[in-house]
């Protein structure tokens, strides 16, 4: 054989052992995309879930209403059952609109500051805080500055999201400590106070909030995020002024856990039906707005999903769940909470899909697995490609199905295009004006594809 | 050897004659990103244009002020030379906003449909046209009506976009016949006017323009766009009303020729200064938006390329040049005129890309041009990966850079994301909010890449 004969038997090989069951997984995979596509629901829905329900933070009326609405939809597609897992969850209210200005400005009066509280921070109440602001960068900084410094101060972190890396998600991941152990690492050295650059790349005039965590046995302080375009003029401020003092009120509370629910809706499997494959998001949202985005796409999509199988008539040997998770954003008990049961019932969750970065077009999926798992899931990719489905990343997952990691359920994260998700995230600009229909539709398809060949061929 | 062994020689082989000046070139195209997402001047630039100047048809006063605001623009940013091309253009101008309205809806009075005249077409005048209106999806359809059945009618064009295609170009390819042909197809069998379906997907209240083509020795009739909402409700009606009448007033016309010009800005090369790299938008847009997408952000993201260049320091050794293109809506005028000046200045423009596809993520380029510059071009492809770009297309460019084609120039098109364009194009939606700042900033970034690979290599 010469080496020519022996290359192109090799490739030959590859390629036969790659597509034995290609043509007709092709077509499957067409005619869900075709179906969301010409008459998808996601969109829709989603509508519906913004306008009709909007702001939906965990505790809130909103937040039953969804729950219903969730119910009812699933209920209206005749899933072949649906139930509510109830779920204590923190109930954390903002209260009226927060203030923040800038008090001593030299002959230039008063600066009023974009801000919003932080989810879960204690309030000022309506005597508020005043106090210098010094600015940090890093913790490292701060504990540079140290006690003698810090103390009876407001602390300004100002770091922001590294705009050059494409995947924004890990700029997210770069500078989100700040807000979620800012005010404990401040309160630490005797701060009264945090102020928090949003979570944003772009310069906006409106701030992003988000959770953060108080540590135990540390003092919580108030804590609050400013505007980008404002973190901006309050650095160069600061600079100018060094006695540059601000004025913070917030009346913000954590009240008693709430009851809530996550709700469930499924198809049953055949063959193989103690085998569960989630598709989920999560139904909570901040207050601030619609929730579009973040995350009534990854609820939406996870319904369609299931949809799309019955409306296609595509029978699934595994059972499919639906899962909407309910405190994502500030507490995960939902999370918590369904992880918990499928272990006390021994449930067989063999994989898991979280749709949360957004409606936006697809890219690929993310996954933690076995390296069995990534392999099969690689070698699904061509049937993606027509799609633009390309990225298949060997890490990744999401916050509500984190839990069932240890159950051993191959934790998949569905991956769109991440360039404009942290223009809206946490802030009042995610509204459903935002999302473009065939994006989020055809994110559901993708998901659909991907559930339709680990329905079929299993994931080992 | 072994099989193995002659494997790993193979692939080792093909891998290191791919990635010779990989590192360097990394390390440069990372520059470049990271120059435009940090400090990219696209997205400031685009603001201008769309609000300081808004829509800018061929011939208006607009149109004027886009060109010294390019002109302007360029020198700012210093390029070596500047210069414009004087082009005459037709103008057509919209008159007073448009009515198309059902009036003999039995016991449901008046309906108004949302439409607005096609660019190019003719007006009815103040007195209109009132005429029944019978619907066909194609123009087999209505030859096979007969002019018996279309004498003295209103055609109403009505087959959608495909849904189904992921490009949403080759929908667009596959329906827009209707509006650029149907007024004379109809005119041929005695039609007094058309109404054509908007070239969009989504189910809109708005409708799309853009322009039409009169056939030479046939009667020219008025044609407007109607929303895809009100298309679906007209569609509905016909079928319960067989005697259903639309009046249709419009006053556009269509004026003499008017001056105009491309602009021009030239970073000028250095070891082979008489090869041309062309990096081009159009600077005319359709008088009823901002033209945000279609075509400022190809024009802004063509300036921002030589502006990247500068800002790094990198040298070209090619002459690079933006150009402004006039006239690509309702003419090509520009497009023509530049070819024909680099055809009698025996200019040599080794490639040509275009932006015309809106400012969205990047996602790769499409390319006409020779074996060899396929070849060349996708040897490229793993630097673009890092970044998003992976879709290289064999066959594409643009309007305005076709005319180069028959000098040789190997014509590339740049290839965003293309789900959002046809919810803008050619609307009252094509404004700047529905810019992402990154996502046009990448835009540029991709396209200053290939032009950097292109000057440091050559095509050949």
């Amino acid at each position: 054989m010469t080496m020519k004969k022996i290359l192109l038997v090799f490739f030959v090989g590859v390629a036969q052992s790659m597509v034995a069951q290609v043509p007709q997984d092709q077509k499957s995979i067409k005619e869900i995309f075709d179906e969301a596509l010409k008459n998808g629901k996601a969109y829709p829905m989603l509508k519906e879930l913004c306008t009709d329900i909007g702001a939906r933070l965990s505790g809130s009326p909103a937040a039953a209403a969804a729950v219903e609405w969730s119910r009812h939809m699933m209920e209206r597609n005749e899933f072949d059952s649906v139930w509510l897992q109830p779920v204590m969850v923190p109930h954390w209210v903002r209260g009226q609109k927060e203030i923040a200005r800038v008090i001593n400005l030299k002959n230039r009066g008063v600066l009023e500051l974009s801000v919003c509280a932080l989810g879960n921070s204690i309030g000022t109440g309506p005597s508020g805080v005043s106090a210098r602001v010094i600015e940090v960068k890093n913790f490292d900084e701060l504990k540079q500055l140290g006690t003698k410094a810090v103390q009876g101060k407001i602390v300004f972190y100002n770091r922001p999201m590294d705009p050059t890396l494409i995947h924004t998600f890990e700029a997210y991941g770069g500078a989100v400590d700040q807000r979620g152990r800012g005010a404990s690492e401040a309160a630490k050295l005797g701060a009264v106070a945090v102020i928090v650059r949003s979570m944003g790349i772009n310069i906006e005039d409106y701030p992003h909030t988000g959770s953060l965590h108080y540590q135990d046995n540390v003092p919580k302080i108030p804590a609050i995020a400013v505007s980008t375009k404002h973190a901006e003029v309050l650095s160069k401020l600061i600079k100018e002024e060094k006695e540059l003092q601000v004025y913070i009120e917030t009346h913000c509370e954590m009240l008693d856990d709430a009851p809530s629910f996550n709700v469930v809706g499924q198809l049953n499997g055949g063959e193989y039906k103690d085998e569960i494959i989630d598709i989920g998001g999560h139904l909570d949202s901040w207050d601030l707005a619609q929730g579009a985005h973040d995350d009534g796409a990854g609820c939406v999509q996870a319904i369609e999903v299931l949809r799309l199988f019955k409306e296609l008539g595509i029978k699934p040997k595994r059972t499919l769940r639906a899962v909407m998770f309910m405190n994502e954003e500030n507490g995960l008990r939902g999370g918590m909470k369904y992880a918990e049961i499928a272990k006390a019932k021994k449930e067989n969750h063999i994989a898991a899909i979280e749709s949360d970065e957004g409606g936006f077009t697809p890219r690929g999926f993310s996954m933690t697995g076995s390296e069995e798992t990534h392999a099969k899931l690689k070698s699904w990719k061509p049937l993606f490609a027509p799609y633009g489905l390309t990225e298949f990343a060997d890490e990744g997952g999401g916050a509500d199905i984190g839990p069932l990691g240890p159950l051993g359920t191959a934790m998949i994260g569905y991956s769109p295009d991440s360039q404009r998700y942290f223009d809206y995230h946490h802030t009042p600009e995610d509204t459903i004006d935002k999302v473009s229909p065939r994006e989020l539709e055809m994110g559901a398809a993708a998901m659909a594809a991907l559930v339709f060949l680990i329905d079929k061929y299993g994931l080992k």
